[in-house]
């Protein structure tokens, strides 16, 4: 039998994660009982939400308790069957988590043609992060040609992708990203129309220079003082899709004064602004459609992509703490087998 | 010719306003000239967006100066006409401001038929109050049978609104008002389905008793106390309809600590809801639906309405500052003539 590799919560992170809130186990791979198949993990997706899965606070999936495996995306082979629907050889879509074999009854697994795309961006720009940004831009952001749109954690999996489509859209896209080579990247790679650096101790200077209409989209997924610099900036009837806070994941204290939201109030109301939260599967429904826009962006070159490769399921801890400081650029993968 | 009175902004006031903030001008009426009608005031309408309009803080429309008569939705007489399209006798709607006499070129008049309705109903239920209320649920609210509707100055003229057509539609319907008469009113008279008294200093327990399934719609038109005991009861995929913020208009400093904002947007993400401020002129498309369903309501007797008359123009001030602290029951109006 080949060995497991699992990744566990060891500890739940008090602000910043560090190494030794995660635990390398090794177990004997397990055996598939009736109706299961066993799995091996060919790709980890590392993407910033798990990092609210370590916490015991209230959202909408479960906390992992302490000794769990800790959950995420996956590409996996099928090793072996005892489910009709699957063969040995197949390569699925799943959310094995960090962990280098699993069995599973089938149930959400998803089969995936090599020969369609490469099968790691089923992770990414055809999967769960690219749907984010098609699902959350075009339901929520709704941007207009000749709007301006503003993303943050722009050379991101998500980020990257919303500029672009804005783009295709007609919009202005303006990347907010930490460091020049991020901001070089999304520019002069990905076609966005300009990029702040959000390092720069004159952000919110930049942020108005390069949006000079202000800003009609903002798709937020930082806060912070991303967030800050944004927020004056926001044009009437601004729109803003929320889908994630990266800057307070690693919070431990509720910030200090003065309260802020009041004032938030008072621009939402005044400028009439339109703010909601959303994850991917709020809009399930449109899978479909991203699948088919998306891949024909790929094809005729107006969505690219980079992926942000890690060698080995025991770096997977250093990457995703990485990843909650910005170290990544591009889609962030595990190769695990 | 008759002597008009206006009361004119004295000074901006600081904080809650006071009768010195205001100055009770009289002069000659004037003379209409060419193309111009001259309006007597039979009706003026209260409404606590003037309190912004009383503050240099930027907003959807220009602030007053001092020495500009205040501004406020009028009905008003034709006494005289030099335009062809109104006739001496004619009943307009109007935006005449806390005056006595006016002219008009006509821009904006809308003639009022006193055959189809009370005159002054142009100012409340069949006016802006019921229009925001209309399109602020339908549009952004859209509530569904069986789900919880919560409004905050449910007794007012846009509250009581609210909570009526929350209950056409099959929600439950919770008013929250200050004072047990209100509380009362809203129930027997409006047929809400529960009311929380604010000033109860048990107003969350009282709040989650009469929601038992939590709140699907927030209409906000309040802040304050009440959005604090509202937020934590907001179910997933809640809506946010954001028309005013009443206990914050007479702020003069930026709240105290904590900051609450990222635990806002924390809670907007997690929950998926959405916020979304508006205007009622930000949906004057719905005006013909509005005006067909809520004569059809009134008719039919499912959507009831209390105005609260003050007589003379003198008392306009008083009775403002009156609305502020919620002394009124019902749409709060001034009988000038």
């Amino acid at each position: 039998m080949p060995t497991n590799h699992q990744i566990q919560l060891a500890a739940r992170p008090v602000g910043e994660p560090k190494p030794s809130d995660f635990r390398l186990v090794e177990t004997e791979a397990p055996t598939p009982g009736p109706g299961q198949v066993l799995l091996k993990t060919l790709w980890l997706s590392l993407d910033p939400y798990m990092r609210g899965r370590m916490s015991d606070a209230k959202s909408y999936a479960k906390s992992l308790e302490p000794g769990d495996v800790i959950v995420g995306g996956t590409v996996n082979e099928v090793v072996a069957s005892n489910n009709p629907k699957f063969a040995a050889g197949d390569v699925v879509l799943g959310y094995e988590g960090w962990q280098s074999y699993s069995l599973s009854d089938g149930t959400g697994l998803r089969k995936l043609d090599p020969a369609r795309a490469p099968i790691q961006t089923a992770l990414g720009v055809l999967g769960m992060p690219g749907m984010t940004a098609y699902t959350g831009l075009l339901n929520i952001g709704q941007p207009k040609a000749g709007e301006t749109v503003v993303v943050a954690a722009a050379s991101g999996a998500v980020g990257s992708i919303v500029g672009q489509i804005a783009r295709i859209k007609g919009a202005r896209a303006v990347g907010i990203a930490g460091g020049a080579d991020k901001c070089r990247y999304i520019v002069d790679e990905l076609g966005f129309d300009a990029a702040v650096d959000h390092r720069d101790p004159d952000l919110r200077r930049k942020l108005a220079e390069a949006c000079p209409d202000g800003i009609d989209v903002y798709f937020e997924n930082v806060g912070g003082a991303v967030w800050d610099a944004v927020f004056p900036r926001l044009n009437n009837f601004a729109r803003i899709p929320l889908c994630g806070l990266i800057a307070h994941y690693n919070d431990t204290e509720t910030p200090k004064g003065p309260d802020r939201l009041p004032g938030f109030m008072r621009q939402a109301l005044t400028k009439r602004l339109a703010l909601r939260g959303f994850i991917v599967s709020d809009f399930a429904s449109d899978g479909p459609a991203f699948e088919r826009d998306v891949s024909q962006w790929i094809r005729e070159g107006k969505i690219k992509h980079r992926e942000d490769i890690v060698e080995g399921l025991d770096k997977a801890p250093e990457a995703f703490i990485g990843l909650l400081k910005g170290a990544n650029l591009g889609k962030l993968l595990v190769k695990v087998a």
